[in-house]
């Protein structure tokens, strides 16, 4: 007999009753029915019941040892009586009677509880990850991510896709966001940085002459924390095609990604590929953002022209002004009371915009003060333009187009989560194409690049010599989720005359690139394939499908807010020696008399 | 139709014969073959042959693009003519009649060819590996490596293994190799490290409940390159389980490790399961090295007691005083001249021993000066005692242990190289088990650990507080193919209490582990199974298949043997704002002018 387990925690049946096992786990639970002790003993793979009478010499072992010791259990598996079965429990047809123990492992007392599920707080569960992660929410969303990134590997092997491993220490880039850098020891002063994404490296991946490359690739941001992103390191799903229109690229992840949410939506409705394709301008106008909430069915329209020389001045005013009025459906309201609309209206103001007007509706009766200066007929005219029903209300946010249509965005989310509109059940993907190539930049009072400066401009070289920049596409897109950004992406911009031009319009000369992106342009002047991909987050697929709001609960040692990991310790003094062999010395710190450097 | 392809490059077979088609590569190669211009048009599936006539518009452009320009191609495939059909290629049978051509990209004049496999300097391949990655035996190797990672994540799921990622910028470890470090802009005068290896994380996922963990794991180690290991970053196969016995651990992996290279074998043997298990002590006898060749047929003896008392003063004076004889049968070597033996001497003398004694054998006669001083039958009883034909001569190192089994190890390797006895068709598997616990360290006069203190001693506390520590084997073990250590690996010692007198007998004290290994200490202390496990290189086992001894050319992006990305510049300056944020600032560095630290 294995000197351990004959069977896991979770596999015996009322098959195997009468047999004779040896289990080993945690122990869950202990509660003692008049000298009769019953133990849940819990491993990797579920629960046992264990019994331990007065006869058994296990009683007395079992009775001293603390909840989360480990111990191995020798005993003879019994049918549990018909009211004792628990159905909930795999192998709840069955207990086993204890006849002999050996302590593996004796919990001194425990800074946290593992059975139940009861809150702590956060710096204690992540100074003690191993005991948390015992718990059965933690294991699952933790199981859960394995098999998720698993499944993730496997479709995309089946799409052709080859995953290739590309360098984590590497170059400082000079653009996006900080860069974690790493000293190097051969080459006093130089620095080494952690990878932002590897952009640059797939790209040179399709450069090499390869084709459709994966990765499910670590990245590390030197950013501050946010609720959905980590400090320090996070997963992406990077991939990259060859010779490839932006259809090309939907076609290739969109069963990858709606296969593994069918895998794991436990119920949950997924959109059906092909993922609708929304236009950014469009996007913007429908649902006051670039990454809708399709769940949401409030859409937005633009009824600017319906006030223009309306009785209802203000909006009148907006629209002569250059400015856009957008109509906010509110379904259903006709319930609400006054403090309901007004309460949305100071919500708008808290939030610092001019304020959210209304149009109340109660079985067909237009309410409130826009509709009285706005005219009764025109006002059964708009509501019939927009096609509402006799009790659905309206708002209205005024103003110059950008923040006109930010406040619909936040108002239509705010009314979705007020009137419970969303369906919690169900996974809506969505693609935004279509972002224009250029933005102008008020504060610099010039042209500069909306996203990617690398995308191909849509029309590529004719369009950049012949069109208002302003009016230049890209093919640059973002894939969204549920209203969450998974991810942007593009076709890239593989010619090199192409990119200088799209460069010299922000503003930048030849010199300016060849300077800063030598790397990739020299790659693209030695035949470069026609090229693109996305990436989408890892860790944010997981929140998805695990439906945690928290981006450390489906991580399995995270850094705390603070950028540090409380059980390792890290980050921490180093040694004398360690910063002289990296030809480096630390200032500003505490216990350090250096004064910042002047360079 | 596609507007870049129809097929791709290694997709048209006889059966497309007739088919317009369009082909989007590179182009490989260019043969003008009076007028008419032949075309072998590459990308990642593989390569076609396009023609361009006098007719064809696409002549005039393809003649003027140099090799390695990306093209997109309109044609027609055609059968090629019975003495033109190329074998040796899938597409072999066809060829496309060119119509028209799109430059997709026109490549510069190259700093390095890529058709044909041209050595070329490898700080050339390094800076360009983009194009040094288009060749075909790099391009294969890193199919390859993806290839293997892939079916060892398949065959590890199969095994009932999940996959983790673990932390990247986590604690510095106070023994082991030189840390990466990487300071912390939140946290000034503090540092993360990156993992030399996940060994505390993967314990800690043990201890935290999971069971049949595994990763295919970055690994960081700041030390200088070798043939067999990269600067920086390596892979490797991290796993670990619970509830296990060293058997366990044996019989979950060696499926893993058979199947993967029974798979990419491609017609060599590979041993099968259950490897051989050779204890160190046996292994250091008989193979003179703990990572013994088994392709190699020679077999070490121990012949001192043979030569006590012997007519050959200097072996009898050397067991006398304590040392050892060994004996490395050199097959078939009567045909072998005198030089022959005197070289292998030679060279032992010139890695810096005492020499080889040798007999040597023609047809069941003994020759040479130690046969003769030994005299005829206590040399011919020497023979029949090893089983030696009447052909085979014999070696001799003599000595003390350690040094003996060294110069054995090591002649048994050079007399199987020289005389060809490695069969280069095979994968010899074999585990190493049990090494002893502690050895005597000369310097310092005392008892230390032989390898990892935090293995389980075999015998556990008992054995600790009864045993000479000299004679205590631990549950350590490594995984060996082809005289290539894959991984050491262990049962982990996962009780305090032995963990404490395991270093007592070290010479620390309990203040020294807790203070050293507070991490692993502490959470042993909360429940802990006992586990084990061990991680085969990845890097290492795609060299064996790739039959590669540089392990540069089974990586994507290496550095090269200064710790430099040529191709990216890793490492580089940073900009003084980056310093100042990470609150560190460069000494000894060129064009600094601090001091050293004297902290």
């Amino acid at each position: 007999m294995h000197i351990y387990r004959t069977h896991s925690c979770g596999a015996l049946r009322a098959a195997n009753v009468g047999e004779t096992v040896r289990l080993s786990g945690w122990i869950h639970r202990k509660r003692d029915h008049g000298g009769v002790l019953f133990v849940d003993l819990r491993d990797h793979y579920g629960m046992t019941q264990i019994v331990a009478d007065a006869d058994s010499p296990a009683l007395p072992v079992l009775d001293g040892l603390r909840a989360e010791s480990v111990v191995t259990i020798d005993g003879v598996v019994k049918a549990r009586a018909g009211a004792t079965v628990n159905a909930q429990l795999p192998t709840g047809e069955i207990e086993v009677f204890a006849r002999g123990v050996t302590v593996q492992s004796a919990a001194q007392e425990l800074p946290m509880p593992v059975a139940g599920e009861a809150d702590y707080p956060e710096d204690i569960r992540l100074r003690y990850r191993f005991l948390d992660l015992r718990r059965e929410r933690l294991h699952a969303n933790i199981v859960l991510r394995s098999q998720v990134i698993a499944s993730i590997r496997q479709r995309m092997i089946g799409q052709g896709f080859t995953e290739f491993q590309t360098p984590i220490l590497t170059a400082s880039s000079p653009e996006g966001a900080r860069d974690y850098l790493v000293p190097s020891r051969v080459h006093p002063g130089k620095f080494y940085a952690l990878p932002q994404a590897p952009q640059m490296f797939k790209q040179l991946i399709m450069v090499a002459g390869f084709d459709r490359y994966f990765q499910i690739a670590p990245c590390f941001r030197d950013e501050d924390a946010r609720a959905d992103r980590s400090p320090g390191e996070f997963y992406q799903l990077d991939f990259e095609m060859s010779f490839v229109t932006q259809d090309d690229v939907f076609a290739a992840i969109e069963p990858v990604l709606h296969g593994v949410f069918e895998e794991f939506a436990n119920g949950r409705q997924v959109s059906a590929a092909p993922f609708p394709r929304i236009p950014y301008r469009e996007s913007m106008l429908k649902y006051g953002s670039d990454k809708p909430d399709l769940r949401n069915p409030i859409v937005i329209s633009d009824v600017s022209e319906h006030f223009r020389g309306s009785g209802f001045g203000l909006f009148a005013r907006i629209v002569e002004g250059g400015g856009v009025v957008r109509a906010i459906p509110a379904p259903n309201t006709a319930g609400h009371s006054r403090k309901f609309f007004d309460d949305m209206n100071d919500w708008a103001r808290a939030e610092g915009h001019a304020g959210l007007g209304y149009i109340t509706q109660k079985g067909g009766e237009p309410g409130g003060p826009i509709a009285k200066n706005h005219g009764e007929e025109a006002t059964r005219k708009l509501i019939a333009e927009l096609g509402l029903g006799p009790d659905d209300g309206i708002f209205f946010a005024a103003g110059k187009e950008g923040q006109a249509a930010k406040l619909a965005g936040a108002a239509r989310t705010r009314l979705g989560e007020q009137l419970d509109l969303i369906d919690r059940n169900r996974f809506e993907f969505c693609w935004i194409v279509d972002f224009p190539m250029y933005e102008y930049d008020e504060d610099a009072k010039k042209i500069d690049f909306s996203h990617n400066p690398f995308s191909m401009p849509q029309g590529e070289l004719e369009a950049l010599e012949t069109k208002d920049p302003l009016d230049i596409l890209a093919y640059q897109y973002d894939i969204v989720c549920n209203g969450v950004e998974l991810s942007s992406g593009a076709i890239r911009n593989h010619r090199p005359e192409i990119m200088y031009k799209a460069f010299e319009i922000a503003g930048y000369s030849k010199q300016d690139v060849d300077t800063n992106f030598a790397g990739m342009i020299n790659a693209f002047k030695y035949g470069a394939p026609p090229h693109g991909g996305s990436a989408p987050g890892i860790d944010r697929i997981v929140m998805l499908l695990a439906d945690e709001p928290n981006i450390r609960e489906v991580i399995l040692f995270p850094m705390n807010q603070k950028a540090e990991d409380l059980m390792m310790g890290a980050p921490s003094t180093v040694t004398a020696k360690q910063l002289r062999e990296l030809h480096i010395r630390t200032v500003d710190g505490p216990g350090t008399k250096d004064a910042a450097p002047k360079g």
